[in-house]
């Protein structure tokens, strides 16, 4: 089962990446770099990160490289000598991959990829790196929240159509089970990712029927155990329809209905109150239409009984957070460590290390410090380890993990509202090394 | 010239579309469907939208099928009868394509795509057909806006590294192009689309040498006509290292000089006030670092000396909106009409048309109006036309398409303050009819 939806090749690289390699290339510059990827800041609306991507990336180093035509297109470009170009169509990652653990809570300036290889592989493989983890952490960031926010209610991706293209909507179906969501409605990720896919119907279900109730009829004539849509024209209208069907049909043919607009709260009240009236408590309440775990939230606490949410476009584009300040950054050159002092993006010099502290479980204490730092010193975890890139890891133990991951949160942290992290990351073992 | 960057199988689709054209199947339905895509509400920061994604559709269209691994995968699902599997794997688009041009200016409830297809093949292509124009009309309508406001200064998309997946930005590179960007700094994009590349240096290739000097005096030494990122360390010398080089190598030798901190309204200006007063003049100033519409004409306003800017993730994420309302409607069934009447999302029976009524070159009306309307009569340009799938357009001629198309807003609706557009748009003649 392939982990990745898209493996582009080589040149999905900026310009720039390669004009420097070739200078390093022909200044004989050869040494080893450590290139460090982080966030520089969290945005607004989140108070932690989970790491993705890291599976996507192992991939994408085994794999990378430069095609024929990806250096007949370079040459077209009379750029770049042929020397370099033999080099580059023969190029492959020799170096290795230090990561946090797919799925790891982490903060801004807490290292969670690093690429320690020759500066012209490490410069060279910038664009992509960040791609990879940038778009898989913005994902399992925000769907972790709805996750949250739903607490043990089911979510299921609804997002394919208005994700940013296929591959983000693939890996928003992945990264969303990967958070906790039940699963998705995109068949070509239940396909490539082997996770469950799930569905109900649409209003041009309905429409295309003379009546809803033939609609309805027909649907649970064709299917075992339904979800029907019930606010085309008039709900109150359709849940009478629903209950004459059910003391028709039998009670267990209708799993649930679906509401897609209007207000949630009094529609779920009322339509759970109807069913229940009837005796059929079992029918469950499935809703969606523009959620996202703020309106979840909301829903939950204003004790609108509903049993499971479709959640799309807000949590495939990350609405409120759609990107990361996320940067791949040189801390190192030949053993040297380097840093820049502009304005605002001041970086620190010299491979970072996070060791983590927990007590009874839950996480209080993050230290971000020099890498040669011995971690039993600090009775903490070292959280990025070298990457085995041929050691694929299961969807199932991702999931696992990130559901762990997400126990260990502060409740302040786990909440929606922002809150300071100051206490929790301590990045004062840097400058006293 | 392939014009897509990522063409999904049928299978890149909702589970429902399937479980409901399974059932239009079993139910022997088998009459035309019109679909209509358009947006239902424009975002805040949105006073036009630019259709995009008409290209690639026409591409998916053409090549639309389920694979026997496709088939397959279905089968495992236990929800599809042989024969309806059977019917899926010899499938494909047998109906018409009506849509605006590409790169077409169009406004809320204005129909951009109308797909005339049995109700079968429209059903199974409502994930896609949204998809895919979503995608391109987010990043035409997010890129143009990037372009009016730089006003004559070239643009760049910097954004690959963060746009959402590999698909997004090769088509962010594109549509940025389309909208009257220069070019791109990816070399797929390049490669795949034929547009131009450009590229400067990162501040990775400072670091990596002894002294910011020796990075410039390389980088000069391996390339004509570079351009030199100042704000590693301190743009002040840097200047004056810049201004060393160019009398001691030939004052061409430095095309530009890139800054991508700071106060750039302060920076801009200092910079600019030195070189001149060095007498290089023609040594022109780029500018990058978390760009958008908003941050460049700031600048331009401020008076800043700027000649060009590099923007990225805003863009390509188009943080301000990075998704819209956009919905695929059943509007007619077999020669019927049929409408919605959900809480807030309401619709519109019948098949529509777009009127443009413009004068001096200027757009003062749209009526849209329902299909059979005679457009004569209106003394106004029918907007939807049957598309020829197999007629590829070039991305010069969309290219030229919207520098025109934007040339038609008026000054109000072309600005970056939202407006009112409700005398613009009309839609008195759906209810006449």
């Amino acid at each position: 089962m392939s982990n990745i939806s898209f493996l582009p090749s080589g040149i999905f690289v900026d310009l720039y990446e390669l004009t420097m390699a070739q200078s390093y290339w022909k200044s004989s510059m050869r040494g080893e770099a450590v290139f460090e990827l982080f966030v520089r800041k969290l945005p607004q609306n989140r108070n932690f990160l989970l790491a993705g991507g890291i599976e996507s990336l192992k991939e994408y180093l085994l794999n990378w490289s430069f095609s024929i035509e990806d250096i007949e297109y370079l040459r077209s470009l009379n750029m770049f000598d042929n020397d370099f170009l033999e080099l580059l169509s023969a190029l492959h990652f020799s170096g290795t991959l230090w990561a946090v653990k797919e799925g790891t809570v982490v903060f801004a300036n807490e290292p969670i990829v690093q690429v320690k290889a020759p500066i012209i592989e490490a410069q060279l493989l910038e664009t992509a790196v960040i791609n990879l983890v940038h778009l898989e952490t913005v994902l399992l960031s925000k769907c972790a929240r709805v996750v949250l926010a739903a607490k043990d209610r089911a979510v299921i991706d609804f997002g394919s159509r208005r994700a940013q293209g296929v591959d983000a909507a693939l890996k928003a179906a992945k990264c969303s089970y990967l958070a906790g969501a039940l699963g998705t409605s995109n068949l070509l990720a239940g396909k490539i990712y082997g996770i469950p896919v799930f569905g109900t119907m649409a209003h041009s279900y309905i429409q295309a029927h003379k009546s809803e109730e033939e609609a309805f009829r027909k649907f649970l004539n064709h299917y075992p155990a339904t979800v029907l849509l019930i606010d085309t024209y008039d709900y109150e209208k359709a849940v009478l329809t629903v209950i004459k069907l059910s003391k028709e049909l039998g009670a267990d043919k209708i799993k649930a209905l679906r509401l897609d607009s209007g207000n949630l709260v009094e529609l779920s009240n009322y339509v759970r109150s109807m069913l229940d009236k009837a005796g059929l408590s079992q029918i469950e309440l499935f809703c969606s239409g523009g959620l996202d775990e703020y309106k979840i939230e909301e829903l939950l606490k204003a004790g609108a009984p509903i049993n499971g949410f479709g959640v799309g476009t807000n949590m495939v584009v990350s609405k409120d957070a759609p990107s990361l300040d996320m940067v791949y950054k040189l801390v190192e050159y030949d053993g040297r460590g380097v840093f820049k002092s502009s304005a605002g993006k001041e970086t620190v010099p010299g491979a970072k290390q996070v060791f983590r502290e927990k007590r009874d479980g839950k996480l209080v204490k993050d230290y971000v410090a020099a890498w040669k730092r011995n971690d039993k010193e600090l009775k903490a975890q070292a959280l990025l380890t070298e990457v085995d890139l041929l050691k694929e890891e299961r969807l199932s133990s991702v999931r696992d993990r990130i559901s762990e991951e997400l126990n260990t949160l502060p409740e302040h942290i786990a909440a929606l509202e922002k809150c300071s992290i100051d206490d929790i990351v301590d990045f004062s073992l840097l400058s006293s090394n």
